[in-house]
């Protein structure tokens, strides 16, 4: 049985070491303590580490079941939601106004990186209630915010996005699903959707579904798209619950992983929704909920990395089989531990430099949506905008290898499902598909983001990085040959990729599409490589300051060096790819394959 | 549902266009003519297709069943099994002194493919049964022979192999399981064996357990292991089945994937069993079976690919989503299909790059054992044993990686289990386990293989990638630059590889053990180069002798083109990563990970 322990110390260290909170000017950062954060931390990793991830495997074996159009999620599942609501854990970034606690988003990422890493499937249920109360908050009306947003805020309410359709996932314009003016202001809504996230299940008292349709008589395709709010529930004035709405689960899914979580086909049949935001602009409200999800999904990728690492590191430690070939060093077993093994460790190392690097990755990232909200930063909104797709793409596809790496290491034990192993790669694996396969964000990376106005935050991204190398060129020889070069050197690739695709995408786009995915990778490794870079300084400072704990210093700067040395090195390959450019790629006629 | 088409025509060109057999000495071949292999291919393929793929979901989703110590394969697995038997699929190229058609392994490898590509979980019934009899082949007595093979040829009875127990798989020399001499000729086996595939099951009258067991009293470790018969039910002297032996089933286990297979707990309760070969040399006698089983598994790792990726090409040509940037392809339709995205066909092209490579690589390794079979050639033996592991390793690791790619194609369809792409992913994962986990392969093959017979093998092998180069340099210069150079450039990794070890592995055998799943992944690249540029050669001769079918020659030239360009250059991160030694993997106590 799989157990999850939540990595409090690590992510005190990203907080404090690396992005040093308490010194930002962001409003609310000032108050992020130390011993505030780790309070708060240690907390939700109580919760996580007891209660939720021991339920994680439960979810795997049971699934969801759907009985008469009632969903009934795993044993335990409701209790420990309660448990989750109570703790006031779910609307922790959310407004005060709403009930929420107003914490700075870098503090909501940390504790969510916990609550997805002991139990993903379970998470989905509150995570898809923050995004949905995160659009409602950015388009509603003040009436729809104070109608729906405080019981979602303390998913009291959940909620749901409903976007995909049997006959088109990633290209909208095709949707059928329609929305019919009632004069009231409210419009009936008619169709089926697919693939919906905790669609319907037992844990909450309304579903909130935010659906995408097309209001008749609209303009064609992906134009004609609005948005709408579409309680499971009517809500009355004074917020009772009224009469059940024409929403209603049509099956649910068998899936992969994830058995938890509920997916559901979810028929709509002349459904009152409301309008949230502009009629036709629904594809603009919908991203303000995708672009959460993405880095939420962003997140899943890191977490299930961490958590199958985590125990790959105990059966390595556990498990005797062969000796060290150097010198045996458990003399008086009958066998050494796998971990004295290389082959392990180089794989134990890869899982290791990765989690801990997309960790400091992500919480960066929180640190530039919290600039662009909090003091209305637009420089780091478009930085966090263009690795939004970065965060999506590269951490969940990086992630789910580490998951089979992760599995690999227990053998033909980490096959059957009695040890768990299996449900962290079958669970990671959605994180590559979902809020927009990687395909479609690595599309959005080089055929959308680079060039956002005028290429601007792209170019902020290299100022960044050169001149976090030349402020640091004086630092010891051995830090600049094993951090600083390597990260020039991948920095370099980067910038010549951009360069081959301004060169060789204006005559011909598929040039720049043909590498899109190895443009994404690249430029994960290279964020991954700076963060490895600024933890290996912050490291070396804590120990020039005299940090009791050297070997917790010491232990980040090896893992940092294994990083540079083996894994940022990728950056050369991709290139290589990207500059063969598009002849080989789409030589064949479609025939031929 | 995915569907299964037999890939004959390109399993022609690899067996009469690159390898040439009729022109070959190696006794048997010369019968292989073009229109005999297309008729056996043909039956096989109408087997495979009609009668065993639609099975393969079936086997999936009904798994086996255990009640009251019987084994119940899926529904459909029994009848098909008999209609194998009875085509004599089972016995291709086994003696025909046993009942076998003693035909030459490369036609056997050939359909092998699409029997596990069809239904890898179905065809591991016989495909044990094969290793089994092989080991009894080599190393039974005249009576072991005539008493187990013809049936086991045949497949009336089936066969197993038994090494793992719980506390040990790699390290075989921990086993418990015991051997107590009978006085008789015989041995009471005790003990318990885990991870049996095909350990029980009712599509046979008998079942022939190979067990691995220490004999009392003799040496400790590793040097202990004998090998045992151990039947089912016992055999009389007319070849009668007589009463019930001492194993029986304890449990099957719950997996990750190949449902359709059981995976039995077996339980020895002084079962009688025979030794196979000589006392205390049970792991020669086992490797045997194992060489044999870990070529299967290589192939298996090819064969999920190859299924998956029809598939993929199926959804994508018919999935219409988004337009072609360069200008719409369907434009009567709503949408183009996915095919026309660079990034689609990136995938496609990594998929049947690698597909075709490893089919190449998967025959011609047959070639060699046929060659030493055959005509007694050693080289031929000592080559093969030396890609046995990067056979194995290299294809299953990239085999799953490529059943990724093709369930990616089908998005949120393809995490669904009523799309069936999840299963080729679930199925496919087995293989980097069993047989030896991918790491111990890349030890066997850096550790063990390198170095054996002074190096002689894998010079060989180095010599064998130059000559060919050598005698092609007159191409003509686009040949040359897309296909030899790039074959030159990663053959000089590889070499570069080999000194790194020589020169730093002496000192610390860790800078090569560190490397050691590097180095796979590039020979493994190496191998699929040469195959790509003999293929691309092969096609270029085809179409300069007039061949009427263009197409398919040019397409396999695009297709080379494709992976010379963009998988083969993975050598070089392979060795950077190589030469950056063993510092940065071992540098972390146990306890810091």
């Amino acid at each position: 049985m799989p157990s999850y322990s939540a990595p409090t110390k690590d992510l005190q260290f990203v907080l404090h070491d690396l992005l040093k909170v308490t010194a930002s000017d962001i409003p609310g950062y000032a108050d992020l303590e130390p011993d505030f954060t780790s309070a708060i931390l240690e907390e939700a990793g109580k919760l996580t580490s007891e209660v939720l991830a021991p339920l994680n495997t439960v979810g795997d074996h049971e699934g969801c079941r759907l009985e008469n159009g009632v969903v009934y999620t795993p044993t335990g599942f409701k209790e420990a939601f309660e448990q989750v609501k109570e703790g006031g854990w779910t609307g922790l970034d959310m407004p005060e106004q709403y009930g929420g606690q107003n914490m700075p988003q870098v503090i909501g990422s940390a504790v969510a990186e916990m609550f997805s890493s002991s139990n993903m499937a379970f998470t989905m249920y509150q995570g898809l209630t923050h995004g949905a109360a995160a659009a409602i908050l950015a388009h509603g009306t003040d009436l729809q915010k104070d109608t729906y947003l405080p019981n979602m805020v303390t998913c009291h309410w959940t909620g749901t996005m409903n976007l995909t359709e049997p006959h088109c996932g990633t290209d909208l314009g095709l949707m059928r699903t329609k929305a019919a003016q009632q004069g009231d202001g409210s419009y009936k809504i008619s169709g089926q959707k697919i693939f919906i996230s905790a669609g319907e299940h037992d844990m909450a008292d309304n579903i909130i579904h935010l659906v995408l349709a097309k209001i008749e008589g609209g303009p064609e395709g992906i134009k004609g798209v609005s948005l709408f709010i579409v309680p499971k529930f009517m809500v009355n004035e004074d917020g009772s619950l009224g009469e059940r709405n024409g929403v209603s689960v049509g099956s649910i899914e068998e899936k992969m992983g994830i058995h938890g979580n509920s997916t559901c086909v979810m028929n709509y049949d002349e459904a009152t929704g409301y309008l949230l935001g502009e009629e036709h602009k629904g594809m603009r409200a919908m991203f303000t909920m995708m672009n959460e999800a993405r880095l939420g999904v962003g997140m899943q990728g890191l977490s299930q990395a961490e958590t199958a690492y985590q125990n790959a590191v105990i059966y390595a430690n556990d498990r005797l089989q062969g000796r060290d070939v150097t010198g045996a060093k458990n003399p008086d077993g009958p066998a050494d531990p796998l971990i004295v093994h290389p082959d392990i460790r180089r794989s134990l190392m890869d899982q290791k430099s990765f989690v801990e690097g997309a960790r400091a990755f992500v919480l960066w990232g929180a640190t530039l949506i919290d600039a662009h909200h909090r003091k209305g930063d637009d420089d780091a909104d478009g930085l966090v905008s263009l690795m939004t797709p970065v965060i999506k793409g590269f951490l969940t596809d990086q992630g789910y290898d580490m998951t089979v790496k992760a599995q690999q290491i227990y053998g033909g034990h980490g096959y059957i499902e009695e040890w768990g192993m299996s449900q962290y790669t079958r669970d990671a694996r959605i994180a590559m598909i979902y809020e927009g396969a990687n395909g479609v964000q690595a599309l959005d990376l080089v055929g959308r983001k680079l060039a956002q106005d005028g290429g601007k935050h792209v170019m902020a991204f290299f100022d960044l990085v050169k001149n976090f190398i030349k402020e640091n060129t004086d630092q010891d020889e051995a830090y600049v040959a094993e951090f600083l070069d390597p990260l020039k050197a991948a920095s370099k690739d980067l910038q010549a990729a951009g360069m081959y695709f301004m060169q060789n995408g204006m005559k011909n786009p598929n040039n720049a599409l043909s590498g899109s995915n190895d443009f994404m990778h690249m430029f994960g490794h290279v964020c991954l490589g700076l963060m490895w870079a600024k933890m290996g300084l912050s490291a070396k400072e804590a120990l020039a300051n005299g940090a009791t704990d050297t070997a917790f210093y010491e232990t980040k700067l090896a893992t940092g060096r294994y990083y540079m040395a083996r894994q940022l090195p990728a950056t050369a390959l991709h290139l290589t790819r990207i500059q063969s450019g598009a002849d080989t790629v789409m030589a064949l006629e479609a025939a031929n394959f």
